[in-house]
């Protein structure tokens, strides 16, 4: 096979590898937002046939040598080719340790665990969950064993969900982040000028707060003719390309915040999705690098943009205009510090920016213990809430809120979380970057984020798959220094708790 | 292969067919409820993928193989399988004549030109779909002379919805319809006892419509753990097994009637669709046998049931409760009146029973004069007009309320509009049959469908595509007799209008 030729077959290979991707991400979507309940048992055939046909086709003697053969000649490829040949050739390379009908049978098993899980959760039925838990914690570590049969298996999950990322790293990372938090947030509880605002205990309409979400999208700068947003009990973000992104949310009617900063996260990940570059998309570089990017984004809408005094001003109009009744006497300050009331609290997606690492710090040290078959599914929740005692000082009253609540693990994203983490501290770095380019607060303030957007879009979302997630941030942050976000926080509670 | 081996592969074969069907009904549902606008382009990439994957599953050496395999020994095998290995080689060998290319690219234009459409149709734009149209038409005619070269295209396309149905017979149905639709019409026109229903002219929130849609399904016995109700312009019933079935209904503030017996309507194909034996579901033989056969379950719901007296007293109560302010004084009588209210008028849809077959007429005369050349999609405007006029006496105010009406064409129904008349005429020999078993009257005044849906299920719906169309219907009815259906019509509306 020439060059010349592989290149032409690795367009065929592409679109077809996409089309599955973009059948299989369909069927998940719509299993999450509106499929009927007993419709999971069909849609996990249908997912696990279709996995097999990706496996069949990754793994097909043409597909092999379309690949081995630009990966062998990557040196007289243009760039994107070669990191599409170098992509290509580890996910080939990955994938074909995977006995089929291990591959196969994981698939199948992660669209049954994760309707398991939805009713687990709603009937607070940890038991019915465990067999599956369990299940879907040996045979991610049994694949990950066939992967890099050397390697410890855990890591090999962090760098499936941020290449290069290390229990090392991780290691470093929390011990800097409890160091700085944990004295922080003992500082913040001991405050005498704690939050607490009574204008939001109050009944907020889903029908105005759906008029609230197209808003803050509309804020946001996301293409209504290529980004959605929908419901589910769990807000989650989906791509299809560049053009379909889709968002969901969760409405409460006695906390609005709740579903704004849900879908100001989720309309982060989807900015990002829909300003990877026209050349890349539908491309095996067309979505974003990693999880930790990913989540960058997201986390760095969410809180260093959507959670700063300035923001608050730009939504206080519309809050108080349509929640006449409700926010009355609502001001930008009142509004600011309720967004950040911070304290230690069950639930890690209403976290609060402080507080939201120790969250993660417990579902990694479970991971890891479990990775390590320390503990066994068993265990996992007594070990949740004895870790909820510890990090975060606070008893866990039921599953539910407890070791339940996440859906990752029903789906196999075992090792997913540090990403968030090491995402929200990214996001200060992008900040002291950005700053150095333009006047961020200034921008915000006056309810135009493009300058914002424009600077991600250039350093970061145009590129897609093409540098490795450490590269990228390099390119864009130098060094990763986990204490610039410390600061930031220190910076940011001294001033609200008047520390 | 011997036979052991082709009814082995044949599960396979059946499994991964099933997935692919799956899949691409998925992302047409999707398409058509949530998917953002842009996402058409990208669908349509993926739709022509895995319909390429589809074909080249058909038609791969393997699948012809185990297909020629049993076809050969049908004989031997069991009636189903004998049944399968029929139907698989009528499919396979109508597939191989289709251009692989040609039949990848048909998909791609499916997909397309029903986005364009959607939009046409929104803005009364004829000209931006009269493109997309005529290569629909000359496409679905293209790929009907690869499957039968010798035979009329259309009459091919009849086939492919309602299996053996003839324009002969459409010629002589039709003829039959007219016949004693049009005097009878012009007696209803006549009448001094006009239908005129003052407390229908109000209006109905939707909020409240979604409950009563809730309550209807209710009363049809649809389960709510197999089947959905979602929201689109244009309703539809759509099917991915037993254990998942979805139907979509538009609700209209200031016609309440007009979602009801839509619900009705996609209910009564629902009903087909999950209670298909659980043997034959998800196989080759695990749907609804024809669109004939369907659209005689879906317009039996809607008419003959739903807009009898008797049904009329069992929804009563519930809407006087529920709209007190606009249905106070509503009286069985009257509901019933209102909801047979007869008269020529400009859409199909929402047509009542004794016009019904008159929009059907315009459309097969269409759909006869583009295949046969007479006419271009720059005549269909002003032919459909034409048409309207001559069979229904009125004038079509604009393409939006004509010609773009209805979304069958866009995705290449041409020839499944005469299923719905037979559909319809079937309904009155089920009626029938059905009355020689029990009261059919009394049970529906009691409110209960189950002996309906019991004698239907036991009859029709259990076998899936076990028996042709016409051997089910015979099976059933004995002879196709029209004239039972015109009587039925004859008897209802001169009763109504007191003829």
């Amino acid at each position: 096979m020439t060059i010349k030729e592989a290149l032409s077959a690795l367009n065929n290979f592409e679109q077809t590898s996409f089309a599955l991707n973009h059948a299989m991400g369909i069927l998940n979507y719509d299993g999450s937002t509106v499929a009927p309940k007993k419709s999971a048992i069909v849609r996990a055939v249908t997912q696990a046939e279709l996995s097999r046909i990706a496996y069949e086709l990754t793994t097909s003697p043409e597909t092999v040598e379309l690949i081995e053969t630009l990966y062998a000649n990557k040196a007289e490829l243009d760039f994107v080719n070669a990191r599409k040949a170098e992509e290509l050739y580890r996910d080939l390379d990955r994938t074909r340790r995977i006995p089929k009908d291990l591959f196969v049978e994981y698939q199948k098993l992660c669209v049954e665990s994760d309707a398991v899980w939805h009713e687990a959760k709603v009937n607070n039925d940890y038991a019915s969950f465990k067999p599956y838990l369990q299940k879907m914690f040996d045979m991610t570590k049994q694949i990950a064993l066939c992967i890099e049969p050397e390697k410890d298996p855990y890591e090999t999950q962090l760098d499936n969900f941020e290449r290069g990322l290390t229990t090392e790293t991780c290691d470093r990372f929390f011990a800097t982040m409890k160091a700085g938090i944990v004295p922080l947030l003992k500082k913040v509880m001991d405050s005498p000028y704690q939050v607490d605002e009574p204008l939001l205990r109050n009944n907020f309409p889903t029908a105005v707060q759906k008029e609230f979400s197209t808003f803050v999208m509309g804020v946001m700068g996301l293409d209504p003719e290529r980004s959605i947003i929908g419901e589910t009990e769990h807000p989650f973000t989906t791509d299809f390309s560049k053009n379909d992104v889709r968002i969901t949310t969760h409405y409460h009617e006695d906390a609005p915040l709740s579903s704004m900063y849900s879908v100001i996260h989720e309309g982060g990940h989807a900015l990002y999705e829909l300003n990877i570059g026209d050349d890349l998309t539908m491309s095996v570089l067309g979505s974003g690098v990693s999880m930790g990017i990913h989540e960058s984004q997201s986390r760095f809408f969410e809180n260093i943009i959507g959670r700063s005094y300035e923001f608050c001003g730009v939504i206080l109009p519309w809050l108080t205009e349509h929640f006449p009744a409700q926010l009355s006497g609502l001001t930008q300050e009142r509004l600011y510090r309720a967004a950040n009331a911070a304290a230690p609290s069950l639930i890690r997606t209403e976290a609060d920016e402080l507080t939201y690492c120790l969250h993660i710090m417990v579902r990694y040290e479970l991971e890891r213990m479990m990775f390590a078959g320390k503990i066994t599914a068993d265990d996992l929740p007594s070990e949740w809430n004895r870790l909820y005692k510890e990090y975060l000082g606070i008893d866990v009253p039921d599953d539910k809120r407890g070791v339940l609540q996440d859906s990752h693990w029903s789906f196999g994203a075992i090792g997913y979380f540090p990403s968030y983490a090491i995402g929200s501290a990214y996001g200060a770095q992008y900040l002291e970057e950005m700053k150095k380019s333009f006047d961020v607060n200034a921008c915000v303030a006056a309810g135009d984020l493009s300058p914002v957007s424009d600077w991600l879009r250039e350093r970061i979302w145009q590129y897609g798959g093409l540098y490795a997630p450490s590269d990228l941030f390099r390119r864009v942050c130098g060094e990763f220094r986990p204490e610039v976000f410390v600061k930031y926080l220190e910076d940011k509670f001294s001033g609200i708790y008047r520390l």
